[in-house]
């Protein structure tokens, strides 16, 4: 498994795995413990997490997993996010949904963060979502408490614009180390606007939310969806790959923007086969073939 | 009343009083004085003018307040703008409106803004519009032409998006000191699009044109004032405001890029009622439910 | 004829003869010689290809007429593109059309470009397109091997937007010295989004393609063309214009920006008309007044 450097103390597994759904499993804490243990063994050491996934319960049910084999901790890299106020029966103070970049929401987040994990440091604390009340030297005074303390090491964004990234990073002593971004066949908006042209030009590795669109490829009836996945099938058969599952992953895992793709299976049988699909070679031709799929029109 | 300060040599009200519909308010020029008086014992130092306001009109008449109690220009800042050429009986030699930012433009300009004053300095003179048309190089020498000669003592910029921003800062040996954009609670685009990020990233405090959304709020059948209305009126109870024009001000004001108003109206009370707006503090949720309520849906 | 100096050891004429419909003029060799001397008498020494023009033929056309009298060679400057693979019968090996800036594609392709022209150096080397697999770093190498080697002397791009330019450009020890964009009055895309707000920020002079929007202006029923028409007829009789063509060329080459526009013409006629709207002057009314016929309204 490739690994990627996003700072001196911080390098990821090229796939990520990803717990949004971990709630969603029904898989016993014994079971999701062998499945992070497969993960290792494939080489993913890297767990996306957020304060809010599970209605805010994932984090505490990956904590109590870690509990069982608390060794499991130093091998692993934890990544988790906050920003975002739920409407949730779990937080019954929220009356609306809303963002909460304060340094008070920030540092009380992690600390929460911290105690459901049952660890002492998060490797990577995300701001969730572009905030349009981000005070950005607040944000800055928590990461920077944060990072003295020892409780995040390193800190990034999720879902920022180039603006936003350029906002937030004026204010720190330390770069961000990477934006999570919406990124498959099915969503191309950050490949239009700019905000992939700037990871590359900042050589900032992007991880990818949703690389398999939601599903909707497998599925949906919509002209767009139909299109991609004919394609996808056809360019499965040329590359012998085992599923439009692999394209997919192929086709971002190729990208020179060195996007990394977050898993977000409890089905050990995909998580192999998402590694499987790093050896897979797309030409430029198939890339582009499925990009013109999407788009629905070739290119100019 | 807090200060703002922009350069070396200015600093702003916090809330500053518009003269754009000064022709219109029917007052003679002693109601008008004692409107600018009362203002000052407020606190509001800073008052805002174009060329074209009241078509060419509204600067003459400011000047002869102010020759009325010669003594006041020490105490207050003049802002004006150049740039815009109105179809108008005033100035019969325009066929078409245009913008016009030559280096001849500007200094004639700004020589009829000085005489119409009657005063031989203007605090801030803003680029009204962004110019297609614009030379760089011009204005920044029509910019340092003035300063050298001291008839304007700081220069910004109104209605500029980030890249115009750039592009005529990169002339200048002295930084623009701000951008007077639209923001309100009806009034979006500029807390979408980067404008604002960019002030904020750049220190820059924004001026801000139409707090009150030019009235659409109190009146407006549209979906959207409607929305805006009913969540103003509701959080106007809860903080108890006086009316919701102060929940609109306390909503530009709680932003952290240090938003500064510009209140246009004519009536003492409105003023006291946006300065005293000042005091109101809003939570992030209250300020999110406004923006959901313009938005029309939840944030993502 | 005024000359625009790009780098060092590379100026170009004000107006550059553009040679996309080359092998469409029906012009036998010694006529396009007659052409390209004439258009050398006129001071128009720069000429645009690109590795596709005329289904991949026209370089190779132009070669066999610089062939006729090779002494030519040291009055011109070559631009020419790569990065896009068109279907073709000349090229059976393209199933799809799509975009190629691999390093063994451009080097490829140059290598090809200065067979095509009998020649030993390219003056300027675009990137035809931006391409949303690029590998910026795999770029800068090709140029930087193609530089070293003397085969090309200069790099640009074409239809980049701001932050492609900025991506492209920081992987280079040498800047980026042009980009040839669409401007004319039917395309003013890149007049709004910063593009060619850009490009004088950095002092980088554009190239414009279709400068006479492709021939809709003259005879489209759009209402948008329709408007125009009537705008460039009424200000052509106001400047003594021969034309609207001409109006069309001066409105470009008075804008501060320092726009290059590509004559894409075969017949000397039109070719001197364009040379001899550099002598006509818009007033800034008039300027506007073209704008505004193609915006459909008056600016702001």
């Amino acid at each position: 498994m490739d690994r990627v450097q996003l700072s001196d103390n911080l390098d990821m597994s090229r796939i990520v795995h990803g717990h949004w759904r971990l709630a969603d499993w029904d898989m016993s804490k014994q079971e999701i413990l062998e499945l992070v243990e497969r993960c290792i063994e494939l080489g993913i050491t890297t767990f996306d997490h957020a304060d809010i996934y599970g209605d805010y319960k994932c984090e505490s049910l990956f904590g109590e997993v870690l509990s069982l084999k608390p060794e499991l901790r130093a091998n692993i890299e934890l990544v988790t996010k906050c920003g975002i106020k739920l409407i949730s029966k779990n937080r019954p103070e929220h009356k609306v949904k809303y963002y909460d970049t304060s340094k008070e929401h920030i540092i009380k987040s992690v600390e929460n963060s911290l105690r459901n994990f049952n660890t002492d440091y998060i490797d990577l604390l995300l701001i969730h979502r572009p905030d349009p009340f981000m005070d950005a030297d607040e944000v800055a005074e928590a990461f920077n408490q944060l990072k003295c303390q020892g409780k995040v090491l390193n800190f990034g964004v999720s879902n920022f614009k180039a603006h936003q990234f350029d906002l937030l990073n004026s204010r720190l002593d330390f770069p961000l180390v990477t934006n999570q971004i919406e990124l498959s066949v099915l969503a191309l908006e950050n490949f239009d606007d700019g905000t992939l042209d700037y990871c590359q030009e900042h050589r900032i590795s992007p991880m990818a939310w949703s690389p398999m669109a939601g599903g909707r490829v497998f599925t949906s009836e919509e002209k767009q969806a139909i299109r991609v996945r004919e394609t996808l099938e056809k360019i499965k058969s040329e590359v012998n790959a085992k599923s439009i599952s692999q394209v997919m992953y192929a086709w971002l895992l190729s990208h020179p923007a060195e996007i990394i793709p977050i898993v977000g299976s409890g089905k050990i049988k995909r998580i192999e086969s998402a590694v499987e699909a790093m050896e897979i070679e797309l030409t430029r031709e198939q890339w582009f073939e499925i990009l013109q799929s999407s788009m629905g029109h070739e290119v100019a």
